[in-house]
């Protein structure tokens, strides 16, 4: 139960901070933080989580990071529908709270919130077949990058720092194709808000992500020296 | 003493340090740093901080944080009230040398200084609900991430750059809406310097980052593996 | 074998990331991340991948790399061509990938993709010698922190940020001035696509991070404290 | 003789990375890395050095660090004058390789290169005073994260980033000011390039780090835990 609730409340932390920093800051007149300073808020949720809950639950918040370490033989079958339950929940919980904030500015239209989306609704008009070799291939990189830095054999108490900025650089290179998922939970609290486009367009962040994770699974097992 | 005095220069680098970026870096012409700039100096100086000074004073460099890990059963009652006495001293000197070196441009004015605000003096306009809402759940996440990551269980030696990188994070979201705070002491200090409405919304720096802390310090209680 | 797929998973996201980058995200209009985001996503590989697989092949990712710790006694003759085939065709991988995500947005033509180059192809004008220095001293610079970070007296664990930071560092200097290789695999992968003036300016992307790469194998060997 | 060479090396460095980025890049039209980049560029030649060579020399690259480490009784005063040397010497072959690069640009002039000013040298058009209260209180304040850092009680191997990351933070704060020196060696370098001027102007940025570091080394003794 402490698992679920570190689970919830670190992915609320991820959409709130990651979302939360491309729809308070991202494009403030002359100050704004842009694309870099929304990669480096999405990987620092993670940084911070990963020590602040690493010794709780593993610090998931994603249900393609729970798959791939499933699949990777590093998480156990019986926790998985809990953990994206968790993760969904707290995802949906983040994205609640920034809409609170959000509505407080007078002329607060919802418009894309920070949903993740292809075709017309990519930041840069990528079309959907960019956006699906994208998001799988983040996605597997990402998990290459969990399941190598929590290896045993790789540097103790680094595998935060590592995963965290692996997320920041995800978000450097694939903003402008998708928004960036790499996480259904992420996409899915914002395609609640948005409605629409966001709900049609949801099914390619839950498969893309999932397919690239378990894929990951299955190449880190045969990479990995003698895995534990 | 030798604490106090600890946390006298680490509060008073804080202020000198965020707010200084702020005011004397974020806006210059072609250059500037802008809010992700500043949202860099205010996490690296908790940074710099915790490994010059952690082990002596801890490095709590806001009261918020004292209170937080009081509540929390990390922090003696007894010095907390000297803690906040020598938090908010030095961060009063931070924004007199802050004052002292801005002063010596032509033209001068100090404006709004670095002062937190909302609804009128929010930089991007949000009111007061939104305000409230972020400093508290700001604050409450940054003493999550204190208590996790200085936990006996997570990591050894992370916890100055996670709890400062988490700084960064808050402020990389949270700027646009109250120039952000989660720091009575960094608020005081610079509504002093300005006065007038400065003054008149302080409270709300004084009591949503406190509620907050206090807040997490009561969930890490039920979260964290039998704490130490 | 492990060891070559390893090098080459990593060589692809290297590319992938830091070219990816350059090319998607660098100027996108108002939020483009910049040179210094793309120098920042550059080095974010080399940090992902040096916790992620540095404990299967050491994580060189550049034929420079290779030769640099073979003269520096660090790395085993036998193992330097294959190291630096794998190296090459991951790259190449990784700028295929790269070219199928950016042809799906409308209007795409490949341009510069982002090929190193001197003078007229010198992002900033600069000329072939200046290229030529800069080149041969960043890399010599990337090698003495590569033998210097992962020498046995360095703390331990820190070399993979060290390195990866080191990286940044570099295409922070120099991105003005040849779009920064250090890396003849990377410099190959995109002059491939690109063609014509690209692949005729490439020698110099082999020639100068190689020397480079031998200088700091040699000097360092005087440098470092009994070497192991 | 190879600590010298070491220091040598390592201010060559910080020179060439830290100016070499402000007169390479800081402007570069739409892309350019701006103060920000900078100042994490000047910082990160410390990181990359830190690892690298901190177990050789210890790493000092800066006149005003080895005083103020002399002062706090943590560096041999017949170590001084030859350390001062070799990082002026150091600071000066860098700032040679990087005006070899910067003349192969059609239409190259050098205006300020990156030396420090004041009055009307100062970017942002601050006055001598605000110059010296900035450079003593910068130098001091990093001092005492070098001297809290490198403390036996302070946790083990993070020094460099604490450092380094220490002085990205003090250019986020006083770029505008001074252009940022802290470090007379780097502001020698400069200066003997521009003439004029900056060589008048350069007493300040050899007596206020000077300055600043020697009070934190008598500051620190007094604050350190049992000091060894």
């Amino acid at each position: 139960m402490k698992k679920l609730v570190a689970e919830f409340i670190g992915t609320l932390w991820l959409v709130l901070g990651g979302c939360g920093s491309a729809v308070l800051a991202a494009a403030f007149p002359e100050l704004g933080i842009g694309f870099a300073g929304v990669a480096l808020a999405f990987g620092l949720t993670v940084v911070t989580m990963a020590y602040a809950i690493g010794h709780i639950s593993g610090c998931h918040l994603n249900p393609a990071v729970s798959v791939g370490l499933w699949i990777g033989g590093r998480f156990d079958q019986k926790d998985l529908l809990p953990y994206i339950i968790a993760q969904v929940l707290g995802a949906i919980a983040g994205a609640g709270i920034l809409y609170l904030i959000v509505s407080g500015k007078s002329g607060f239209e919802i418009g894309g919130f920070a949903a993740n989306g292809y075709g017309e609704h990519s930041p840069g008009g990528y079309n959907m077949l960019s956006a699906l070799i994208t998001e799988v291939v983040m996605t597997f990189m990402f998990l290459i990058i969990i399941l190598g830095a929590t290896h045993p054999k790789a540097p103790k108490g680094f595998a935060g720092l590592a995963i965290g900025l692996g997320l920041v650089l995800i978000h450097l290179i694939s903003i402008p194709v998708t928004n960036t998922s790499v996480n259904p939970a992420r996409s899915t609290s914002q395609a609640l808000f948005v409605g629409d486009w966001a709900i049609s367009q949801l099914w390619l962040f839950w498969l893309a992500p999932l397919v690239g994770a378990a894929l990951a699974g299955l190449v880190y097992k045969f990479l990995s020296p003698n895995d534990a």
